[in-house]
């Protein structure tokens, strides 16, 4: 029997890192960790970091392994979505098979929060589910982009006793401002906020929060659209990647 | 100017608390510990306890005061909500005034993260509108009870690209399960998932997520539902009191 710890490292910055996170990061043998293309080398590097500073005991490796890219040509957003998690399952379970003897324990480091868009739990459900190695797991907690965001701009996510929608760039319009009077926006790769027209919107918008590059903007979204999209076009073009996620909001506490 | 930071310290588990939350109670010259009422010690045990374990700085001090409760009879909710808020911030500019000198700064410890379903970022803003004490402000994430509960159930809070509501028992027939295919639901007296009659939901239920008591449970609603009013029933009598959330679900990945 292997063990597994997925781990959440938090967002950006090595101090979201809990004593949770810290205690399985010593638990493990091996320490596995994603290298998502040459761009998003800096999130690579968030996680060296973690482990340069938190990891204490001085027995264990660290595997560095490439995800493959999603191919999307011809193929529906879920089927695409299955094949690209085939491919990484067949590559856990490798890792697995490859770099962990029985009994020893392995940990994948997931930036955030792994319940938060994040398809790590599915993955490791999957090489279960292939039935060639035997395993458990745990999950770690690890706060969250929704959580750094709100905390750079010191609001609380819900107007008082009110739901929230937590959704995508793709499905933004189903959402908001009809369905739900608080939006939060992530994995947006065509900035759905610009194409929301109500007077009453307010945005509260973060790239790489967490980080040294962190950038913060809010205000009514009429009046701050047009200076999102430059600031982003800019950092994005200067940087090479962006990670960025917003909240949507109309109406106040207290109104019923 | 005094300076407030509001510390998230996760939901239960003293080892959810972050690095960037010890090095903040570090940071603080006096720690606000409320006490929310007899029966709850057991949270006001688990702020002492982070502040034994991680505080390491020996000048600073712990100041506890008393959360008044909030007064229904006669009101609208957000009347009596605006009512109690309106006292706390009051509470809290005593505190402010009292125990902090100029230029010292001063921790509140909130469970879980500031920013979900809890006051403390809108009373401390309402205590700089009432403009009897000058203060800037910070506030530092927690892991929260909804991590907490997908951690201990290794779920995905989302299913893959799909949006997600947090909401309250008092408002979950509005979303679940015609409005959204995932409600993560807290603040819920009235167990309203016992109203939920849908033959395909999920549910994935915890109390006590983090602490020695945590009890989780999960399944097909219509198969669990009774088990889960009956453990709760029991648990909240043995312990004097309970604070329990729970996802449901309808759907699976991959469905378009
Ligand atoms: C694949 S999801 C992973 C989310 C992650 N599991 C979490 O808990 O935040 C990636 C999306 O998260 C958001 N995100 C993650 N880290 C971020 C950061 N430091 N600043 C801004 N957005 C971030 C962006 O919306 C990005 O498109
Ligand atoms: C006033 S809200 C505070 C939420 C908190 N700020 C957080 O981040 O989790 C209280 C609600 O949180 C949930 N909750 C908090 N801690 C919990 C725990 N350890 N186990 C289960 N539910 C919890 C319950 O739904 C409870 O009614």
């Amino acid at each position: 029997m292997r063990h597994i710890l997925i781990i959440g490292i938090g967002a950006g910055n090595p101090e979201h890192v809990t004593i949770q996170a810290i205690n399985a990061l010593n638990k493990a043998d091996v320490l596995f960790i994603p290298t998502k293309g040459a761009k998003k080398t800096e999130l690579a590097e968030v996680r060296r970091e973690i482990c340069a500073r938190y990891v204490t005991r001085s027995d264990s490796r660290t595997v560095e392994f490439a995800v493959p890219v999603r191919q999307t040509e011809g193929r529906s957003y879920s089927g695409s979505v299955d094949d690209w998690h085939e491919s990484i399952a067949a590559i856990y379970e490798a890792l697995l098979l490859g770099e962990l003897g029985e009994g020893q324990t392995g940990a994948f480091l997931v930036w955030g929060d792994p319940m938060l868009y994040d398809s790590t739990i599915r993955i490791v459900e999957r090489v279960k589910g292939r039935g060639h190695v035997a395993f458990d797991f745990e999950v770690v907690p690890g706060i969250t982009s929704l959580q750094a965001l709100c905390a750079s701009h010191r609001i609380p996510l819900n107007l008082v006793g009110k739901p929230v929608e937590v959704t995508t760039g793709r499905r933004l319009a189903e959402s908001f401002p009809d369905k739900s009077e608080t939006a939060v926006v992530m994995l947006d790769g065509e900035q759905a906020f610009q194409n929301i027209d109500d007077p009453d919107a307010e945005i509260y918008w973060g790239a790489y929060l967490g980080t040294p590059d962190e950038i913060v903007i809010s205000g009514r979204l009429a009046d701050v659209k047009e200076e999102i999209l430059r600031v982003r076009a800019e950092a994005r073009q200067r940087i090479g990647w962006i990670m960025d996620i917003y909240l949507l909001r109309k109406g106040a506490d207290f109104d019923e």
